[in-house]
């Protein structure tokens, strides 16, 4: 009796003012959304390389049909049940860029492979096996791409014997496919510095060459060639190694990636923002907002506020769980009490992970309100 | 068409052997935590102080239910969205341990005085107002509780005279009556060695104790004294200052409350874990587990392999996204792929709120699973 008579506002709806908004709320500025949305879409068709981006950064149906409808070839997704709610959507192309592994696992696959287009990574021939089983028992065909270890010294192959012997193991399954290979470096995307960064990237470019030799060598040529990622997407597009490249932050350009160097084409904007409240400010010199690392995530430092301040007045210096401590400088602090503050999160990913939907706002109005349904999926 | 068509495994279901569970998941020990729930009821009773548990460690109405059986009377939250699903489960009586601003929010608590009884925290007379005018609005009464400042140096008034304003604001709004006092410190729940976190709260008590001599002086007497929290639980309950005390984390003993000195009656057991799978073993000593920081909070440290290996064969040493980093020692990697693992969360709050439910689980079954109602319930 007592479930339905709680009455729980609903946080956002199309039309209504920013300033009725409850915080914390995630925003999407649109304009700069969808400049960078373009401009991604526009480099890689210009380089001739086909647009894969990472629907881990937003896991939401509607930037994903977005990114479609501006050319992308498909998605990719990070885990097997994140690529559910994009399969259930229609989304019809989907590359798994991470390896799994288990019965369970290999089930979840075959299931997704009746809905999409699917590819995935391996870097053992246990997972090719299992999932050639399971793709067998459900009548499906996947794609499958070894994935080389390009110096990030995580998952991947890291000889050209090890590639070749996935290589043999996928052709010895009769509903798998090779795919090509995958060669993906997060690392490097976080160098600061322009020009280290581009070494770094025609570095990994080359080791992944070196694995299409190998490749050459013994008669095989990849269908894709897939890797890169925000940081590194124009040097990728250039390389003439990818055939396809994988980026999804640079839709929303968080604290982190806008602390680096940008010098070429590619400048992205600030899209993404945590919409808070200053709800104490009971000391001289500190302020106290709604958002803490519940709602924003802190593991790539912390938020910072938007617009930043010339002179620092305004700094938030500590995240507690639902507690964000802002230091105060040249105002009284009593002045903040329910002043609303856009916060630009650390790390975009894990900060849209920890919400339902996002308010997408152009100028003084909530536009639309995307679900984030992908959310929490890391099966 | 599409969205009926795909079938999503569910995650856990009761009966189910533990190692069918698809992981990453959350997972509850039930033998340890119902000798945690136990033991701090039994503690509270003993002192003659009332226990009132935080829900923002667990969100989950079947937790707080559990604590209420126990002899709790009620539950505190942080947020008020967050007492929506306890309010709307029929938990009676709810304490918002924290400040909020803004006429939006004023109407959430009086929507859920309709329905528990609340208390709320205030440091400020402007939400002192605010709030009495939303009550009055919808003819309900709510308890106002100022929240003082005991060393922390975040929310709550700091000196008498704020005090004494705020029990004025509060009388002077018929819908309110005052409620008593919160003084809380977090900071000093994490204190690793015991006579220092011991005698830091003692200071916050007598801290706390000092600004109820202020409201003596004024004739008031405080209804409700309340704080703490489960790092300084037992020194709380021997203070004679509080009526009340508000632990969360003492269900579950995450990996940093782990790292504590616990000399005294309480002697909390870990609970709390996330159940991970190898994914990738390509690299001698390295494994590569699908659980990253979507899937386990790491602002208080990494989380830990458990039971823990006596000579550290087996150590998380980084946090990706969707991928944990271990190191492996005295072992060939390889045997590792597809091995589960019990990892213990550096921080239980966070890591609670990135899962959907728990899967509860005693000897090599999942006895039943709870959802988690309350996550991402951060307004």
């Amino acid at each position: 009796m007592h479930e339905a008579s709680v009455f729980r506002p609903p946080h956002a709806a199309a039309g209504q003012l920013l300033s009725a908004l409850p915080t914390p709320a995630l925003l999407i500025e649109l304009d700069a959304f969808e400049a960078n949305l373009a401009r991604m879409a526009e480099l890689a068709e210009r380089a001739g390389v086909a647009l894969r981006p990472h629907a881990k950064a937003h896991k939401s149906v509607a930037i994903a049909q977005r990114q479609v409808d501006a050319g992308a070839v498909g998605i990719c997704c990070q885990k097997l049940s994140e690529a559910y709610p994009f399969a259930a959507a229609g989304i019809g192309s989907i590359h798994l860029s991470n390896e799994f592994v288990g019965a369970d696992k290999a089930a979840m696959a075959a299931e997704l492979a009746r809905h999409a287009r699917l590819s995935i990574c391996v870097d053992d021939v246990r997972q090719v096996s299992q999932v050639g089983a399971a793709a067998a028992r459900a009548g499906v065909r996947i794609a499958v791409l070894p994935e080389v270890d390009v110096g990030q010294g995580r998952c991947g192959v890291a000889n050209d014997d090890a590639l070749l012997a996935l290589v043999d193991a996928i052709d010895a399954e009769a509903a798998l496919d090779f795919g090509g290979v995958q060669g993906y470096h997060g690392g490097i995307q976080h160098i600061e510095a322009w020009a280290q960064r581009r070494e770094a990237a025609q570095r990994a470019a080359e080791a992944t060459a070196g694995y299409l030799r190998a490749l050459e060598r013994r008669g095989l040529r990849c269908p894709v060639v897939t890797g890169g990622g925000t940081g590194t997407a124009e040097f990728d597009l250039e390389s003439g190694v990818y055939t396809e490249i994988q980026p999804g932050s640079y839709l929303f350009l968080d604290g982190h990636y806008g602390s680096l160097e940008w010098e070429g084409a590619l400048r992205p904007l600030h899209s993404l923002f945590v919409a808070s409240t200053v709800m104490s400010a009971a000391r001289a010199g500190v302020a106290v907002c709604d958002v803490g690392l519940k709602s924003v995530a802190v593991d790539s430092g912390l938020p910072h506020v938007w617009p930043r301040d010339a002179d620092g007045a305004l700094e938030y210096v500590a995240a507690n769980d639902e507690h964000g401590v802002l230091s105060v400088t040249g105002a009284d602090s009593r002045d903040l009490l329910g002043e609303r503050l856009w916060l630009v999160p650390g790390h975009c990913d894990p900060t849209a992970n920890l919400h339902d939907a996002y308010a997408c706002v152009r100028g003084e109005r909530v536009e639309a309100v995307w679900a984030i349904e992908a959310r929490g999926l890391s099966r």
